[in-house]
């Protein structure tokens, strides 16, 4: 017992910022939000791959690690896309508590839970990336064939289909990837952040 | 529409080996398990505070930033508290994934529980650290006054009071914190993490 009165231990940690010093950019949180088939995840992948190249820390979450892992017990019943949305907000959190620039790539349909993930963040942490896609354009993509079983019938409350997508009101980006190659949206999204001096 | 059938989207990706190249190092998790009072979180920040020295990336996961946050919805009932696990086990193999050093600190009394954390990860990216300290030393500390709440029946289910606390069987590190000193502890992780050549 004396000896652990002897022991003074000292709560010290590691800062945002000097974790900001350290990397050389400051972190956010890259919100990409569209229809499924619009590039979102793609584009995601793309800028962290591109940030990756220039020395930043990144990271991306989308279905590939979440669906399966974190929220692998939430359905898609509006409860629980809200709650699903909920968590990614605060895993982001953390990311960009760590330093890291955290892109999310999901549907994210309904502004007042993009607007709830928002307000966890610190002014121009939370950058919204409007994936700006027309919906015949993603029907005919298509990539997992999700449209086909929507139309079908055998998935119910499908964004833009029988589940309603609401437009971001002020994203700070937006994105028409029917437009735009992959390397030109890339090419934005870093000006961007450099304009904002994040990076 | 033209446009659209022109542009090839390809999905790129950055790997966790190419991450740990870059960092210098390997990750993992440094699963930090014992009683109220032994020293997780203080012992957890102290290693990532000395990682961060030497130039690593590293994060903690604990009460601070988890409870208030992603697990905000959960109570101290069994089934909240086994969810409560898993849900830090996905965010930490997140922060695994993106080439961090996580360190986690939760009591995390069920051996159950911790076991199926450790089955998300790959061979020798969970290290189980046993905050090994006697219940009359960590009641004495009592750094938030939960031991005195317990005994006076003012919190159910307080893990070593009203509620099991199931030792370790195969810790990858055992530190016994009322006879170390913070630094002692650090240099007995960092040698490990040397060993093991994650750093």
């Amino acid at each position: 017992m004396k000896n652990s009165q002897n022991i003074t231990w000292h709560h010290s940690s590691v800062s945002k910022k000097e974790r900001h010093v350290r990397n050389g950019h400051k972190s956010c949180v890259l919100w990409f939000t569209g229809l499924s088939g619009s590039g979102k995840s793609t584009l995601a992948n793309a800028v962290d791959y591109a940030l990756f190249q220039e020395g930043c820390r990144s990271y991306v979450l989308d279905g590939d690690n979440i669906r399966h892992g974190l929220n692998s017990d939430l359905s898609f019943r509006p409860a629980d896309r809200k709650e699903n949305i909920r968590r990614i907000g605060e895993v982001a959190k953390l990311f960009v508590d760590s330093g890291i620039i955290v892109s999310s790539a999901f549907i994210s349909p309904f502004q007042g839970d993009r607007e709830l993930v928002r307000q966890m963040f610190e002014t121009g942490e939370f950058v919204e990336i409007f994936v700006k896609c027309p919906i015949e354009v993603c029907e005919i993509r298509d990539p997992k064939g999700l449209y086909k079983k929507a139309r079908q019938g055998e998935i119910s409350e499908f964004t833009g289909i029988s589940s309603p997508y609401e437009t971001p009101d002020t994203p700070e980006i937006v994105i028409e990837s029917h437009h735009l190659t992959i390397a030109q949206s890339v090419e934005l999204i870093k000006k961007y952040l450099k304009d904002k001096k994040i990076l």
